[in-house]
């Protein structure tokens, strides 16, 4: 019976979700219930409180489906992300532009084969939700059929995604351009047959200035004009060379982010990686222009590229949104988990730290947030798509041994960013449906 | 049957180690067979080579474990750890200092009780032999107990295993304080009770600077001298709050190396942790000692203490010798593999490169150099003790799938650093017997 047509069912545990910044807010940012009842209807939290008061209002025979003693949260979101990279993850020794060149470009090319898009498509979702992701925002390779096959399998599984075809019109080998005119042709195409079809989501993604033509970027601020609901992704500023290339490439611009200024490409719904070498004059004005920062740890820390200085970024007199991503393939771990323990080191590295609340709101709301849908998802408030996930912190002798010692729920947020990964992730919601269980 | 009284067994497999340093020496540094065998008798290697020549030899009946496809490389080895820290890991917040008064001192304490620190050595070896690793270099707590209760259960497992108990005489709470002399008292008798029973090592462990006194760092030096084949464990200039405290507690020093030449503490015997902020003054009298820095890259992270510059340590005018280690507590994983992923964004951040030959090198046969060791343990050569590790590349899904597009052992070995953990042991044998299999 699809879920549509039956009534209520419940989700039983240890909730807790935020429901502002704890940065700004501190520990009342965060809702705790020790034995919390999340009442779901039609994919939807119709309420959410302690079970003791909800479970005796619940219709006779409601399924409730209990997972004390564990935590269930909102559905992690990872706000940067590349499905046709997954066979890309953990290749060596190479900084940004060679390994675009020796890894990326060539798994890429392989993707213009629909049968291989599609079965990648499958595999990264399936690995997303193992990890308790249920939204992501997902760069596709250049081929129109890489989006397709990604919106088609997030679709029959009735994931929130957010994806774009990419769009590069030089600096990779043939098989992987498009032009600035074809590159806007698809994206419209793509923009009117899934952008808010169901919950799939378009992001216009040009993958940055040295694979697109200035003729390219103008096309790509035609199309942010035209769409202004769709997200737009790329990236800046993430590797020194890089940063070079692009000043030769665009000498009549001033700095990196005056490249996209100069195409419309800087706003409250651009997600900029990676943001690592931004000067402070760049920092100002995407401040302005209220554009988010993604701040990818693993991957930052695996291509060499440098130090995510959060602090710096959300400095109070001008202070830019931030979003947390894995970066899959030059990140190395699909766990939003693993991502933030890396987090923590990237910023205890310059003296800076993230609280066990900051790094968990970081991943629901905070995310939520930052891309626009924090009154859809990320939070546990009525009236929100049920996505949840269900972790479990003594998964492996490690964390079980260390949680004996555990007396708070901080410490035990804290455990599980440590030494927590996909084994931590007892289960997954999507829509208020089981999509992975251990 | 006790393994000493049994005919010969042989473990089949994909067998990989070093011969020599692939920094130096390339590839030719590295033996690697498709089909090999390793013969076992006494818990010794008798013979290794390809499993088609030597099956025909075996006796009747020998017994062979067949894990092909399955990588088999020699035990990991841990060049610092701390045992009763396996509570501390993943504690919020702190850096060095603090971090040792607010969680690690707190827990240390605990171990004065025999059942707990028996326990404790217990919960242990299990999760080391989990993670592959057969050889360690072990810091106790300062009560003989707790070494006692290590060297117990190493015995009863019949590990190698370096270990002893910590001295500290000042700056901890006064139930984790010997004297100079009750210090200098118990590790004699540790060192007659254990050094070099069975497979156990000992190693004479003053924890740093801070928390001995001149006199017992004098009677540190004494322990030295009267036991030169035992190690010397300590830490050194891992974090910059502490190179401050150790200038003014020993003013008349020139520098932190200073205080421990000055005791006789600095030779090839020394494994010092964690080397990571040392003038090349420094850097010229390690050299000149033959002492050991040691690498714990997921603690110098995770402490936000600093990034190991294995470049300038190995500056071939004056090379220092590295050892690479956890650092439990300190540190935030069991797993050498994850340890020597995180020494690659490590370097990588500094513009370095670690070649997945040095990386599986540093973990075997590097470290038994480091210790002293090599003629021993550390690779797979007629005469070694034969603890292996077998190694499942394909352990986890993302690993599989990645897998599906490794065309070399190379790739191999790095999407084991990059993407493994405890699932890709498959199991740990010491001594030719099976200690762990999952």
């Amino acid at each position: 019976m699809p879920a549509g047509e039956r009534g209520p069912t419940a989700i039983r545990g240890r909730l807790l979700w935020y429901v502002a910044d704890p940065d700004t807010e501190g520990p009342a940012a965060r809702r705790y219930l020790e034995d919390g009842l999340l009442v779901v209807e039609r994919g939807l939290i119709r309420a959410v409180g302690p079970a003791g008061d909800l479970l005796p209002a619940l219709p006779d025979g409601t399924p409730v489906s209990d997972h004390r003693p564990h935590l269930v949260v909102p559905g992690f979101i990872d706000a940067h992300i590349h499905y046709p990279q997954t066979q890309v993850v953990a290749s060596y020794g190479a900084m940004l532009l060679d390994w675009l060149e020796r890894y990326t470009f060539v798994e890429e090319q392989r993707f213009a084969d629909p049968g291989h898009a599609a079965a990648g498509a499958r595999f990264f979702l399936d690995e997303l939700l193992r990890n308790g992701t249920t939204t992501a925002s997902i760069y596709c390779t250049v081929h129109a059929g890489s989006a397709e096959a990604l919106f088609a399998e997030s679709e029959r599984r009735d994931t929130r995604m957010i994806a774009g075809k990419v769009m590069m019109d030089r600096g990779a080998p043939p098989g992987l351009l498009d032009t600035a005119e074809s590159g806007y042709r698809d994206t419209k195409a793509l923009i009117a047959r899934w952008h808010r079809r169901g919950r799939q989501l378009y992001a216009i993604s040009p993958r940055f200035a040295l694979t697109s033509s200035p003729a390219q970027l103008d096309a790509t601020g035609r199309l942010v004009a035209e769409h202004p609901d769709c997200h737009l992704q790329t990236h800046i500023s993430e590797n020194l060379r890089e940063i070079e290339a692009v000043a030769a490439a665009y000498p009549e611009e001033r700095d990196y982010t005056a490249v996209y200024e100069r195409f419309g490409l800087l706003g409250p719904r651009s997600l900029m990686g990676h943001c690592l070498h931004l000067s402070e004059d760049e920092l100002r004005r995407f401040h302005a222009a209220d554009a988010v920062a993604v701040f990818c740890p693993t991957s930052n820390t695996f291509l060499g590229s440098g130090l995510f200085d959060w602090g710096r970024i959300r400095d109070p007199r001008r202070p830019i949104r931030v979003a947390v991503a894995t970066d899959i393939g030059g990140g190395t771990s699909y766990s939003m988990l693993r991502t933030m323990g890396e987090a923590y080191k990237v910023l205890h590295l310059q003296g800076q730290s993230l609280t066990p609340d900051a790094a968990f709101h970081a991943m629901t709301r905070g995310n939520a947030v930052a891309l626009g849908l924090d009154g859809v998802i990320g939070s546990f408030e009525p009236g929100r798509e049920c996505d949840a996930v269900v972790l479990d912190s003594r998964a492996t002798p490690a964390a079980a041994h260390r949680m004996e010692r555990a007396r708070t729920i901080e410490e035990e947020l804290f455990v599980l960013t440590t030494l927590g990964d996909d084994r931590s992730v007892a289960a997954t919601y999507v829509m208020g449906e089981v999509a992975h269980r251990q």
